[in-house]
């Protein structure tokens, strides 16, 4: 059983507060949406598909203690509680897309069934948009592990070994989706298979998502890990054997280029001359077919003091300017290895074949 | 004038005590060897050109207090006491070679004048000496600013722009070296000259000599610097128009592969992918030609708590592997630029013509 950030059994939610990790391990209750909203904005949780199941799980508690009347106004109350409560949750990190798309897509939901189950009773239709809601916590578990099973086969069919060992960057993990996580979920079947040599992960400055979110996630499965510095990707290619490097992906767009976590492009470069497939871990739904490719994307920079303080200490030389960009773009062509997607492994620039 | 992190004036030797940099600037003085090697041992002063000139110079300092009868005994105690200040002096840090180098140089130095100079005064011979010992600072700088105006000059040659941006890794300055620097100097002699656009430099994970001390270095003299996390460099060479990378070396062995510091090979390979020149800046002295290949290089590994742990503050999980490579080895391929030397700048291939 791998770790579990995101605890739900019906009638009650918890999180495991990203906050104190990893030198804490503290599950905390979410009772209702605006208790949601306080922790993704304190970043409690963290995770563009974590930030969206407690988001949306949060909502479905809440419904479940409400009572709507039959008729007009209570079909229009539920309606109108359900669009509030996602509206405010949209509000909670300007950038988390995918709360954003889940609360547009369960308003209209909630509208379409109004519509169209007119002869059912208002709490009927409830109890039909909480069971949808529930189904995102095991179906977001299920593409992540679909995900680990179609990566880690397509790896080994390319391992001269018997047993892989990969490089993996950031955390794509238990921690930043329902659980099982992306490219730690390949990590992790390939562990489950008897089939991991050794995972390898990188600090991830200025953030340390590698050194406190996956090295913690790696300590607590029992799975064979090493932490390096960002730095050593390339030496860590030529010394140790490195079967594939397996990433997430911010953004997928339609010509394969990938945004992720700065140093990843920094990474597939090394990968490529050292003739080692590099992969991206992606759900289906993170392949932005809107954008054509990599250049159309906007690199987010950061705030200084987000790079140079270290636990409230600074780290840094005073008066030195910085630049500090939150994540890169890695072309299709040193994708070398392919997107590892729910329903398998697609060349980068293949993309366009899924879309329709 | 570009900061000074050894201050002599034939009476007076201090150095700028790096353990609080770059928070404090303190100067401290250093009366005799002992003093020397424990400024040495406790690293109050690094880098190993900066560390061999002060060891040499606490040695002058304290034969200028020293009156030698003339005859055999007399000599004998010159030669007894400038070994045994040197033989200490060599224990200080077991890795650091230019104290070796220049201990055995003096050593030997003074069996040989005492040989020649049957008719000299013993005082006179000490004297001698001294002003040889004293030579080290002035020339390590002229070597320094040597580099410096053959890399600059080199660079700009094959700069598109006017001005050149340089992206440089860990501390090869006035803090490592005697004064100036190396990788460094070619960075402050284009400054002098009006040609410096702009100057990168990476935190250098995990010990942060780029976050700590080239910054400070930069912020000092007044250099257009910024800083960059380690994993930024690749798209810096994408977006922000790197004329060059500029790093030192630790050692260039005979076929021109160098060793340095940890994350300089990734560096070099994704300067050669985004085709901007590599240069290795480095004195004659550290060339050896004892070793053929970069293969036959031993690659230090350091404790895990210097990556795991800063300013006391634990800063990854608990019970995490860690792999620390203190430096990693860029093959001669890889040093498209060339390599700097006080003689003018050589392809990396071409060491060979240097040795005869």
């Amino acid at each position: 059983m791998s770790l579990e950030a995101i605890k739900y059994n019906g009638h009650k939610l918890q999180i495991l507060n990203q906050l104190l990790l990893p030198f804490q391990s503290v599950y905390e209750e979410i009772s209702g949406h605006q208790n949601a909203w306080d922790a993704i904005r304190s970043m409690k949780v963290r995770g563009a598909p974590a930030i969206a199941i407690v988001g949306t799980l949060s909502v479905a508690l809440e419904l479940k203690d409400q009572d709507f009347q039959d008729g007009e106004s209570g079909r229009q109350a539920l309606l109108s509680n359900v669009t509030s409560m996602f509206e405010h949750l949209k509000t909670a990190r300007p950038t988390a897309v995918n709360i954003a798309e889940a609360a547009d897509r369960f308003i209209n939901r909630t509208s379409e069934l109004l519509k169209k189950l007119l002869d059912n009773k208002t709490n009927g239709i409830r109890d039909i948009l909480i069971l949808e809601m529930e189904r995102m916590l095991p179906d977001d578990i299920a593409t992540n592990k679909a995900i680990g099973k179609h990566g880690a086969q397509r790896i080994l069919e390319h391992c001269k070994n018997d047993r892989a060992t990969i490089l993996t960057h950031c955390n794509t993990g238990s921690l930043a989706t329902a659980g099982y996580g992306t490219a730690l979920g390949v990590v992790r079947v390939l562990h489950e298979t008897g089939r991991l040599e050794h995972v390898y992960c990188t600090e991830t400055r200025p953030y340390n998502q590698g050194a406190r979110l996956t090295a913690y996630e790696l300590v607590q499965d029992q799975l064979p890990g090493t932490l390096v510095c960002d730095s050593m990707g390339a030496l860590l290619m030529k010394e140790r054997k490195i079967s594939a490097v397996v990433v997430g992906a911010d953004r997928v767009v339609s010509n394969g280029d990938t945004a992720n976590k700065i140093g990843t492009y920094q990474l597939a470069i090394a990968a490529k001359y050292h003739n080692i497939p590099f992969y991206i871990a992606s759900p289906l739904k993170t392949i932005d077919f809107r954008l054509k490719s990599g250049d159309q994307i906007t690199i987010e920079e950061r705030p200084a003091n987000e790079m140079v303080c270290l636990g409230g200490q600074r780290i840094a030389a005073d008066g030195i300017g910085v630049w500090n960009p939150a994540f890169d773009v890695t072309p299709a062509e040193l994708i070398t290895g392919g997107i590892i997607t729910e329903k398998g492994v697609c060349a980068a620039n293949c993309l366009k074949f899924l879309q329709c």
